[in-house]
């Protein structure tokens, strides 16, 4: 591999390190490994300027999943037995690691209950908050329903929570929390492509994101872990990610997501509008074709791109399979928890009187969604619709 | 997006899904979910296969160091502080996992000491067994000083080990143990490139690897689990990997691994051959240029592709700047550990006596290494030393 070049001969002795030369391992002293770490190092400066922080506050990891594993797993072993608020629509990679807490007892989780539009009670919330609270975590926005929860309104309570905390003089109390106040956690996963992401801002001390769903790459996710904020690693090997997370970094999908991310932030608010004008018009179109049709969710505080409905009698899957068959892809539940019979728990939680195998079907619509698309969705359900109420009806 | 298409439109409304419509998540259950599951299920296929084994015992995971985490975290939590024997040159995602555990009282562990050749004795490592031991865990490669383990011959010991467990009749033991016997791990991220894995043969019940390594992608790893072997996951979420390990999966990366590990096996035997000539000419080549030298490993187990040297006197990390500084890139310690000041702990395991600062530099050769590229490096290591002797004599 000798190559002429200006000044160098260019002989990579690092195989071990990574067989591609082209893409050395950034934790190599030599040259290419040095030009990989800075090339890193720029996707960690850009994502954190986009979220309006420091570079020492941007952990890459292997995607949403392992951030959100990271913020809470990472969080809870530093306390015995505390106090964590969340929701009952969570996504599976943030409810499933607080009923692991609760089953092996590391942690007493309060669920608050969403209401039907979705959306999260604020005093509900405010009421379940106790002394030993440590974390609330709450997502930004549903993946299923689409709903947006209130963010800062929710920082703002904490805040609130924490300066009366410190005002209680209970020395047990003091020295148990030592010093650590509640902190604010939300998996924004589905709310990055759409919604203002400045973190100071919205007040969160951890933030979840991946690449996969703001058009970027697969296999890496971000969490934004605010200074200070007293969380270990739960993987163990290298000193890679300021110490929190072992393993080569993988620059070429730490790149890609910073590129990803710059161009989702320039685009946001034009596509925002587009995105808003289909969905409204997807609404209305389908409100006067299907006449049983509910609407999941609550219509004002929901993702620009996110329809989800319950058609009477209809199972959502059934309805998926159809849709695919005339070329449509939509989706009736979490993927991530597609291999399971259950119905999706989200749907149920605010509509819990309905038969879970009814459901909703999502549409969620993106950068290549054409009116014409929607204007085909609309006629093809209509078809699906006629056809099935034959043996529904 | 309306596509002409033979028979049907193509429309994606699953954005929230996965926003690349190309990359749809293999977990939906439209048909471009269904065609990437497809995709992901062939990647796994063509895997075990290779490795002699069924489907359901490739678990996809985001590198070698979650891979080995999943191992041995998966395994541990099922049991009541249980012993285990490793050895004390094991990769950082292996050694960092036991120090964990050791120092959260989770386990027992016991470090075997590898000979002044980097290669465990048998002989201690029988000795290191007790009733309670539910895992040993040794490398199949080093990625240092490139030793190789006798993986099969530590299998041998364990079944036998086993046997006679299973002979004892105390009850208090049975009923502990609950019918599980010592299993064994290896780390195979080094070797995979070069030795024999047909995992029945080696007699491994887990074994880890990465694609970083094999010139395939980063951001991918297996763990290959053997069925009825009792790992539970150690991070929560989504069904995917049977269970074992949630998260959307990715399958243009796992799609890459498996090719790449079917290069690897097509040209192994070649590749190898012309490896240990290169190698081998190297190591005589270098012998007669620099006096002071130390070969660090044993020089026949060792892989085909990996020269680890010391100098006397030179610390090693110089060695490698003053190489890159002539386009030479080689190193002087796991990266995964370079951010840390102290030297290398494989060289310090075989060589107690140097100072930590000498260390070795390693050189692996690869694909595209040609005589060419070890003349000009041993020339510049000359030229190198000659320099450097005035300030180090």
């Amino acid at each position: 591999m000798v190559k002429s070049n200006k000044k160098l001969k260019n002989i990579y002795l690092d195989y071990a390190s990574s067989a591609l030369s082209q893409s050395a391992n950034p934790g190599a002293i030599h040259e290419l490994g040095v030009k990989e770490k800075n090339k890193l190092e720029n996707a960690r400066a850009k994502i954190a300027e986009i979220l309006g922080t420091r570079r020492d506050e941007i952990i890459f990891t292997s995607g949403a999943t392992e951030s959100n594993n990271l913020a809470i797993l990472g969080l809870v072993q530093n306390f015995k037995k505390p106090h964590i608020v969340t929701t009952n629509i969570e996504h599976a990679s943030v409810l499933e690691v607080y009923r692991y807490l609760e089953k092996t007892k590391q942690a007493e989780v309060t669920y608050v209950a969403v209401e039907k539009n979705g959306i999260i009670n604020l005093k509900k919330l405010k009421k379940a908050l106790k002394p030993n609270t440590i974390l609330v975590s709450v997502m930004y926005a549903n993946n299923e329903i689409g709903t947006i929860q209130p963010i800062r309104e929710i920082a703002k309570i904490i805040r609130y929570h924490n300066k009366n905390l410190t005002r209680l003089r209970h020395p047990l109390l003091a020295e148990e929390r030592a010093g650590v106040r509640c902190l604010f956690h939300t998996d924004a996963t589905q709310a990055i492509n759409y919604l203002p992401i400045q973190v100071e801002q919205l007040g969160v001390n951890l933030m979840s994101f991946n690449g996969a769903k703001i058009y970027g790459p697969k296999g890496v996710g971000v969490l934004y872990v605010k200074r200070n904020t007293p969380i270990r690693k739960i993987m163990f090997g290298g000193d890679q990610e300021f110490g929190l997370r072992p393993g080569t970094e993988n620059v070429v999908l730490a790149t890609a997501l910073a590129d990803a991310l710059e161009i989702t932030e320039k685009i946001k608010e034009k596509e925002n509008k587009r995105l808003i004008q289909l969905r409204d018009y997807f609404i209305t179109k389908i409100s006067r074709v299907v006449l049983d049709i509910k609407f999941n969710g609550d219509l004002e505080n929901r993702l620009p791109n996110n329809i989800n409905i319950t058609i009477a009698k209809i199972p959502s899957d059934l309805l998926v399979f159809e849709l695919s068959a005339r070329g449509i892809m939509a989706s009736s539940k979490s993927a991530c928890k597609s291999s399971r019979a259950e119905g999706s728990y989200v749907i149920k939680a605010i509509r819990p009187e309905s038969n879970p195998e009814i459901g909703g079907v999502r549409f969620s619509l993106g950068r290549r969604t054409t009116k014409r698309d929607i204007d085909y969705t609309v006629k093809s359900l209509s078809q699906i619709l006629t056809k099935l109420k034959k043996w529904y009806d």
